[in-house]
């Protein structure tokens, strides 16, 4: 799998990301696609998922994988800041 | 082990819940916690996990599982509504 299988959830209309992930699994022959999200996105990507799997590919595909991890860097000020982030893959049944 | 051992995430503050994971698992002598969240908060209950396991609960706790799902109703006006859930369990190493 390459970095193209991926899809990056941010503030785009919710419908954007259910197609792209849809596209990949069926114009694009992917096997597997990675919904990654950060901080209050994380929800939106669990969202998108579940009306992947059970909308639009049901029976088709299913989670392959979920995890969940913290990245931590320094903001404008210097301060250390958190942000949770969560990769769940998706696979062709 | 049993429904006590579920926190389910909403709108108290962030800190309430980290305690109270805490506390199940060092006072309360539980082996795993499941963090529960519907909707929106489903980032939080992330967060909240992350936290636990990275600042509290360091080389103590560690994810067991991960887990999403879709819950149908209908609301007031009799429409369908389908909400996300997560549950993430934490168990003791």
């Amino acid at each position: 799998m390459n970095e193209d299988n991926s899809i990056f959830v941010g503030e785009k209309p919710f419908m954007n990301y259910v197609t792209g992930v849809v596209i990949q699994f069926t114009t694009q022959g992917a096997t597997e696609v990675v919904v990654k999200a950060r901080g209050k996105f994380i929800s939106r990507a669990v969202d998108i998922v579940e009306v992947v799997r059970h909308r639009f590919l049901q029976e088709q595909v299913r989670i392959k994988d979920i995890s969940i991890s913290s990245e931590e860097f320094k903001n404008k000020e210097g301060k250390d800041v958190r942000v949770s982030a969560i990769d769940i893959t998706l696979e062709k049944i």
